[in-house]
């Protein structure tokens, strides 16, 4: 496919002027255009890139009463030249096709996926703001159009790419509570999977942690809560006597392409990184004995989000203050290469 | 609330005429109306009974990335004297609201979930056809339908309600598969919820089990894949030397309405009834020593669906034939209930 076979109606006129680009919020903007693609008899038709407004779907379909939902979350950067560059997207691609594969939903082709966000990013550069911590989140996703409440697999679905006007914030000091009852995967169940109703089995418990003062969650493995796993929507890593730990992905934990990336910079830089599980147990005894001294979050939204405190069992343990944290050394490296302000020797980034 | 609370618009003709009664197909035909009622700003708006039809509904709406999506299903029965009459509809109600709060949705009053479906219901009427067998199946739902990629609860929420004509049908002789490996909930999670996202994580296990010949799978708890727990819409119960054994409902399992209505039949009926983990082992073990004489599902679409085998570790074990099966004995009695055939001892019918 080349770029041909993509339908564009473009919008009349661009809603960019109206946007305040020094106060967005995260994910409530969307830039004037959007991109869809319905799956129907078992085929992808030609995709469209249309204007961003509301479309019609039948009360029957599928996606609202049997939550066949995937969907991926990337960004584009703009570079000193203007040029604008996507990180990965290779990986989240192939993670898509994989959320689709355990939701009995059809693979995306790369034309559609790859080649239709390369073109709406395009054609919406204009969004895609200069200068660190400004980017456009990407969002695509599908969703299961077909009718019917016959619990079992849709016959039509419509995948669809939505962009966001995003700016990294200061998002105040994250307190983190570690999960001693609640989960979000089971074994052999879909949290590996970048499936909507992962997200939606979240929300009550991290209600009830934002209640107590904590703004995240850290999971842990359901059936022994022994385990940390990963948070809502980033995975965790741990400092723990200058050597980094994260847990391996697994069937309950998303294979998160900024964890990856983290973990070949850290070894690039000369960093002890080790993959493996960690148990709360653990964590509390580094914690006490004064070995622990980072946690962080790794996800696109915001490269790395250190966290100052966690609490387990009603006790809250508090992280050391770091004058060299590694989280910080870290997010800064890998921007560096997503804004293309150092050279990626890992050949990482994409030009649009 | 009165039904003057509802605005109703009706249809300006039926499709009724068109729909071949004798021959439906589970869940794809839908009658002429639908209701919606709109939550905005924590308050539940006036609900409106319109003609059913596909709806608006922005693409960043949240039921589409993050899964916050709930439902019910229940069944509406003619009696001979044409009067229409719910079953236990409370239930369906409270679980409903229960499913609500787990992901982190508004309840929905009283009188627009069970006010609201008595007025549908009863405008549909005529989609309620008499004679066993015969159903109007009644779905309500709730989506997120507030915008924004932020993974949090949305702001805006929508309730409908939708009606599919059923007919009990032969469905052939079911084998199920024991689970190994999949789940379809964790510890802590979602599973006792409604919940839209337990039901596509069954999916492509289920489409793998198809593939070898069972139409559906008997569910393990996550942890261990010891204990028998439920089928993807369905309770189960095992019939072991004359006691009926079934799965203590639990975070894992739902609280099937006609599980529990099966129970207090059973028992009434003098039929030995034990709530309690069943183990996988006890089960190959009963089969294998003769003492296992029915297994069967439990749930509203077909009351009770008779397992003639099942297969664990690659071994097929095929049930005895049952001159006095208690699982069509216990269905008749409960269809009897529903049809007003049989007095209501209970009191769980409620006429619309
Ligand atoms: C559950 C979960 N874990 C981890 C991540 C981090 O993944 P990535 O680095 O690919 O954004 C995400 C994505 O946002 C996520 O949803
Ligand atoms: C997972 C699951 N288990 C059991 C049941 C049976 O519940 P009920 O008897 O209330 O229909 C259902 C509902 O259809 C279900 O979805």
């Amino acid at each position: 496919m080349n770029e041909n076979d993509i339908t564009v109606n473009l919008a009349p006129g661009s809603k960019i002027d109206l946007v305040d680009f020094e106060n967005l919020t995260f994910g409530n903007v969307f830039t004037d255009h959007m991109l869809i693609c319905d799956y129907k008899n078992g085929v992808w038709e030609k995709p469209v890139i249309k204007p961003y407004e509301p479309f019609l779907i039948d009360p029957s379909a599928k996606v609202f009463h049997y939550g066949q939902a995937i969907f991926e979350g990337m960004k584009a950067y703009k570079d000193e030249n203007d040029d604008v560059w996507l990180f990965r997207p290779d990986q989240n691609y192939e993670r898509f096709n994989k959320s689709a594969t355990r939701l009995a939903m059809p693979e995306v082709p790369e034309e559609v996926f790859i080649g239709g966000l390369k073109k709406l990013v395009e054609i919406e550069k204009a969004w895609v703001k200069k200068g660190k911590g400004n980017s456009l989140y990407i969002r695509p996703f599908m969703i299961a159009t077909g009718p019917g409440v016959l619990a079992a697999p849709a016959v039509f679905y419509r995948f669809m790419i939505i962009l966001s006007p995003a700016k990294s914030y200061y998002s105040g000091e994250v307190k983190v509570l570690i999960a001693e009852h609640f989960s979000r995967a089971a074994n052999g169940g879909i949290g590996a999977a970048k499936a909507a109703g992962n997200y939606s089995a979240q929300f009550y418990p991290t209600k009830l942690a934002n209640e107590q003062g904590y703004q995240q969650v850290i999971w842990t493995d359901d059936a022994t809560h022994t385990k940390l796993e990963e948070a809502g929507t980033m995975n965790v890593f741990f400092r723990i006597n200058d050597t980094l730990y994260t847990a391996p992905t697994s069937e309950r934990i998303l294979d998160g392409v900024t964890r990856k990336s983290l973990i070949e910079v850290a070894k690039r830089e000369g960093i002890n990184v080790e993959v493996r599980p960690v148990l709360v147990s653990e964590l509390i005894e580094a914690a006490e004995n004064g070995t622990l001294q980072e946690v962080f979050g790794a996800g696109t939204a915001a490269v790395v989000n250190p966290i100052v405190g966690f609490s387990y069992k009603e006790k809250y343990y508090e992280l050391p203050k770091q004058e060299n944290s590694v989280a910080l050394f870290l997010k800064e490296k890998l921007n560096n290469i997503q804004y293309k302000l150092a050279e990626d020797t890992f050949g990482w980034t994409v030009k649009i």
